[in-house]
C-alpha cells in the first residue's frame, strides 16, 4: 500500500472509532448467502464491540451455513425479524446494499447511521461512513486492523472468525491478494492462542459426505475440449434432489477443474428448480475475458470470474455458452 | 519452542556454519521418491551455497517429480550417476541413510563428513553432524531459520523453493505443526519478492487432467460404513495402465475422505504391478491408532497415518484390513 492510502485508511479507522464510541447499540450485517469472510467479519467486529459492553445484533438474511456454524460465536447470528432498536447499522463484505437481503434491510430500517466496510472494489460507498479498501484480501483482514489501530479487545470469538475469514477468502493464504501483512496477522493470531491446526481441521475437512458423492456426480460429466483449454461438467437438479445438496455444497468446486494443467477456462452448468441454468465461468488467463462471454447472455462479473443466469434446457444453453467459449479461446485479447 | 531448545539450535548451527565455511564441495540429497519439502529444502540450500561460490551437486534418486519442475532451480537436480569428488554430503528431509536411495549413497561415497538436517522425530541422528528439529513443520523451514542465522544469501530460487517445501509439508500452513514463525516466514519470503499468487498457482493449481480421472476413478469406488467412521476406496492396476499414472498422481487424494465429517478412518487400497496390496490408513482421532492396524500385516507408520504392503489379491487384503480397522473403531483407546 502507498503511504498516502494508508494514511487514509488511518483516517478512516479513527473516524470509525469516534462513532463506535458515542453510540451503543449496533446491528452488524453481511450479504447473502454468506461465505467465511461474511460470518467471520460479523462474529470478529461483533464480539470485539460486545467486549466493550456494546449492545449488538448479529444478522444474517440467510444465517449461518452449516460449513461454518463450528465458528464459537456463530450461535450469536440470527435470521432477521422485526426492526431493532439500534442507533447505528454496519454492513461488512457486502458489495451493494441490496445484497444485505430484504429483510436484513428491514431488520435495521431504525437506524440512524450507516457504516460500510469492505473490501469489493466495486462497493459504491453506500454508508454514512465508508471503509473500502480493496488492497485488503478479506473484510476479515480490514477488520484486524481496526481492532488493532483502535485498540479494541480481541476475545477467542474475534479471534478465529478473522482467521477464518481470511483463510477462506484466500483459499488458505495462496491468493495473488494475499500479502506480507497477512501471514504476518496470522503469526499475531497464533500467538494469541489461535489452535491453527484444529481451526484448519474443521473449516476445511469438516465436509458432509454428500459433497463426495457430488464430486463424483461432477466428475462423471467432465469434459474437456481437445486442445485442453476449455473443461467443463454440468449438475442436473434430479442430481441435487437425489443427494439433497444444500446450497453450499457446491462451493469451490470449480477450482478443481479450473486447476488443470492446460486448461484456460472452467466452465459449471447447473440446472435450477425454476428450470433455469445457473453458469459459473472461471477463467486463468486474462487474455480470456470471461465477464465478456457473460454479457452475451444477460450475465457479469469480472474478467477472470463470471456467471450466467439463462434459460434452459441444459443442452442448447451448454451448447451456446461453450460455442461462446471457444471463439473467446481462439481470439485472445493481448 | 523452549528457550534451552532454541539455544541447542543456534549452537547446532554455528557448528554448521564452521562445517561449510571450511570446506569447499557438496553433495545435496533428500529422500526417494520427493515430495514438496525434500525437493524444496534441496534447491534452497544449495542455491544460498552457490550463491557462496561454493561447488554444489544437488542429486535426488528419482529426480524432480512433474509436479515440482515449475520450481526455479530444479533443473539443477540431477539422478545419481559415479561418485562425485565432494567433501561434504548433505542429507536433507530424509529420516533413515537408505531412504537417500542405493545410487544417491554410491555417488556421495567420496565424502568425507555428511551432514544431516531433517524434521522427522524418528531420525537416528546418522549424520558426523545433526540437526534434527521436531518441532518444525517442514525441513525447509530449518533451511530457512540456518540461513537467517548464518547471514547466507537468499537467492530467488532459495526463496521460492522454501516457501514451496513448507507450505506443500503443512498443507497450506494448515497443520498442527505450523508456528507463528512459521506465518513469519511466509511475510518475510514475500517482502523479498515471492510473487504469492503465482507460486501457489503453480503449487496447487496446475495438476495433469489424469489426476481428475484419477479421481473419478476413486469416487468411483467409494465405500462408507454404515455408522460413518470408516470411509474407503481402491485403485486397480488396469487403471493406473488405463490412465498411465505416474507415482505422484494420488499424492494427498486420501485427504478428501479422510475430510469427511463424522469419518474418523480413511483406507486407500492399491493393487501394485507385482501383485501386491499397498494400503494407506489415515486416522483423525489419536484414540483410533492406525500404526497398531499396520502392525498386525507387518507394516508401520504414526498413530494417524500409516501403511501395509501386503499379499494380494486385492479383495483378500481389503477384507482383512477393513475387519481389523471396524475392531479398532469398536474398541478406540482413551
Amino acid at each position: 500500500m502507498k503511504k498516502s492510502e494508508e494514511k487514509i485508511l488511518k483516517d478512516q479507522f479513527a473516524e470509525l472509532g469516534e462513532v463506535i464510541a458515542k453510540n451503543e447499540s449496533f446491528i452488524i450485517m453481511s450479504h447473502v448467502r454468506p461465505d467465511g469472510d461474511a460470518i467471520g467479519s460479523q462474529i470478529a467486529l461483533g464480539f470485539s464491540l460486545m467486549a466493550m459492553g456494546k449492545t449488538v445484533y448479529l444478522v444474517n438474511e440467510d444465517g449461518v451455513p452449516e460449513s461454518l456454524m463450528f465458528l464459537r460465536g456463530s450461535q450469536s447470528i440470527t435470521t432477521p425479524g422485526e426492526p431493532v432498536d439500534v442507533d447505528v447499522a454496519i454492513a461488512l463484505d457486502t458489495a451493494t446494499k441490496p445484497r444485505l437481503g430484504e429483510r436484513s434491510l428491514h431488520a435495521a430500517g431504525r437506524a440512524k447511521f450507516w457504516i460500510n466496510i469492505d473490501h469489493h472494489i466495486s462497493n459504491p460507498a453506500y454508508g454514512d461512513l465508508n471503509v473500502i479498501d480493496a488492497g485488503k484480501p478479506a473484510t476479515g483482514q480490514i477488520i484486524y486492523e481496526l481492532i488493532q489501530q483502535l485498540g479494541y479487545p480481541l476475545p477467542e470469538e474475534t479471534r478465529d472468525a478473522i482467521y477464518v475469514a481470511v483463510s477462506t477468502d484466500t483459499g488458505s493464504f495462496q491468493y495473488g491478494s494475499t500479502t506480507a501483512e497477512t501471514y504476518e496477522m496470522g503469526a499475531d493470531l497464533i500467538r494469541r492462542g489461535l489452535d491453527v491446526g484444529m481451526i484448519n481441521a474443521e473449516t476445511y475437512d469438516n465436509h458432509p459426505y454428500r459433497r463426495l458423492e457430488l464430486m463424483r456426480a461432477l466428475l462423471n460429466t467432465l469434459a474437456i475440449s481437445e486442445n485442453g483449454k476449455l473443461a467443463h461438467w454440468e449438475l442436473r437438479e434430479e442430481t441435487r434432489k437425489k443427494l439433497v445438496l444444500q446450497p453450499d455444497d457446491s462451493e469451490g468446486l470449480i477450482d478443481l477443474i479450473r486447476g488443470v494443467k492446460g486448461v484456460l477456462v472452467a466452465a459449471f452448468f447447473e440446472e435450477l428448480q425454476d428450470g433455469k441454468i445457473r453458469v459459473s465461468m472461471r477463467s486463468k488467463n486474462k487474455g480470456v475475458n470471461v465477464c465478456e462471454v457473460a454479457s452475451q447472455f444477460g450475465g457479469g462479473g469480472h474478467s477472470l470470474a463470471a456467471g450466467i443466469r439463462m434459460a434452459g434446457p441444459l443442452e442448447d444453453a451448454k451448447a451456446k455458452v461453450l460455442a461462446a467459449l471457444e471463439t473467446a479461446l481462439e481470439s485472445p485479447v493481448h
